[in-house]
């Protein structure tokens, strides 16, 4: 083989009660890749479509992470990358990783894949440190080992996998506004109380386990955050009364995607996912801001191969 | 029934990267209890063996547990209660929590039963109360439901039953020298930083994903404190070279139980825990320090009746 063509979707990160530890993945937005294999050695992005993004491979999430790979191997192969993107940069539903994650995926296959899907965590992380100031690979575990994940620790990689309960959904609203990852994080205090911090584990801990058990009540009572939507939600627009619309219409949880301006909410089944997606539409719409919105089940697949 | 007999066992609270949520009941150590109906209404602790601990019911934490429970029924009911207690207090295994616990389970079921073990929780914690100084159920938690459980949080009270893995086994080492609950909460900061929160909600995500999957080695890899143990284990003696030791001979984690001076090692297996059990006995042997040292599975019951 020797070019891939893959869909490489979005996801979610900092899931309210597991800020930097929490992922999924989501199903219909994601960016098209085309790899293929080239006579020079090192990596090349020859296209980007969709997005005013930099084809410099040391200034590309991308290609950062390609040459950590191609590094690793100690190889003189080398590759041609085209990107294709649907998913806006700065949008906080995982452009980054997308990019990142895609590339790791399509040249390992080429290569016969020499790593499994968790050390290619490793090099997709070092793209996402370009994007967001600090390695982080909340949003590159669930794009490259699809459903949702648990980032134990970054040092060394060490990803849990965690069960997707049957009828769990997503509804995912990206309001157009740039928020730049590394501002976003800007804002984060660097200590917080004993107090809030027991309660996230207490809700972390718990949300682990309603997981495991398909326990919806118990996820519904463990989606909080306390810590880090207090400070990042005032940076987006009419986030209350978002919450609050979507939770009155039955959605377990209802937080901030990524590091913004995306929210996300999760619902048990598609019905209320469908209520939750009138509800904010209907306030998104009402005050004059450019918006996307969209129902995706939890991604169990992550990256997939498209046929040529 | 006018009167019944009960076991209330020892527990391990604080679990290493579970501070103030996770906890698990012991077995082979506990307090027994006589609780009776009486004449007269309220409550009286009429006997207390092998501890010296006031009779006075407003001072003693099943005194006050019982009399919330009598509270929330409004009853004009009566009981007595004779404690023998064989879990010294202060140790760190729970003797208040095994006090309070048992008053409310005895007197609940002379009651035949009007409240469920969960809800038993909240009258306990009110006991614990008094002997900690701040409210926490993550002693009396595991004793009133048995096995592991998970305080997500105590306003209200809200406790997720965690599965046990089959040859998880304990190692408890109480060296003899008081450490009050109270005195050692004062050591803990107000604040941490957000790279260690961070990093003990990851390790707790992960050891509770580790339970159901019973992956011992994910239990060994998240089995980590670095919030509460670098400053508490400083009151503790040898405390790393125990660590170290155990650790060596195949741990999966050791850390403070409660508040110390007990210490608790998880293991895969009796062996191991035998191993563990002479490691810990050569070290603390070595140093002069009264001690009292046993190996227990993790108990699935929690409080029994024991016949007449």
């Amino acid at each position: 083989m020797d070019e891939i063509k893959i869909f490489s979707p979005a996801s979610v990160a900092n899931i309210s009660c597991g800020f930097d530890v929490l992922g999924f993945c989501l199903g219909p937005v994601g960016d098209e890749m085309i790899i293929r294999k080239s006579d020079s050695s090192g990596v090349k992005i020859i296209k980007i479509e969709g997005q005013e993004l930099p084809l410099d491979v040391k200034k590309n999430v991308a290609g950062v992470a390609a040459e950590a790979l191609l590094n690793e191997l100690k190889t003189e192969r080398g590759f041609e990358i085209e990107i294709y993107k649907n998913i806006k940069a700065g949008s906080g539903i995982g452009s980054s990783a997308a990019s990142a994650a895609g590339a790791v995926f399509g040249i390992n296959e080429l290569l016969n894949k020499p790593f499994t899907a968790h050390e290619l965590i490793n090099f997709a992380m070092e793209g996402e440190g370009l994007a967001s100031g600090s390695v982080h690979a909340d949003n590159v575990a669930p794009v490259l080992l699809g459903g949702i994940t648990l980032v134990r620790t970054t040092d060394p990689i060490d990803v849990v996998q965690l069960p997707t309960p049957k009828e769990l959904t997503a509804v995912i609203m990206h309001p157009k506004i740039e928020l730049k990852t590394v501002h976003a994080r800007e804002i984060i205090k660097k200590n917080v109380t004993m107090e809030k911090a027991i309660q996230q584990w207490g809700n972390l801990g718990a949300f682990v386990s309603a997981l495991y058990d398909e326990d919806y009540d118990l996820m519904s009572r463990s989606l909080k955050d306390e810590i880090v939507e207090p400070m990042r939600s005032l940076l987006i627009p009419e986030f209350e009364s978002l919450k609050k619309a979507s939770k009155d219409v039955g959605a377990l949880g209802f937080g901030i995607s990524g590091s913004g301006p995306s929210v996300y909410a999760l619902t048990k089944g598609v019905d209320t996912a469908e209520k939750v997606y009138e509800a904010i539409n209907e306030i998104i719409s009402s005050i004059g801001i450019d918006f996307e919105i969209y129902i995706s089940k939890i991604n169990q697949q992550g990256i997939k191969i498209l046929p040529d």
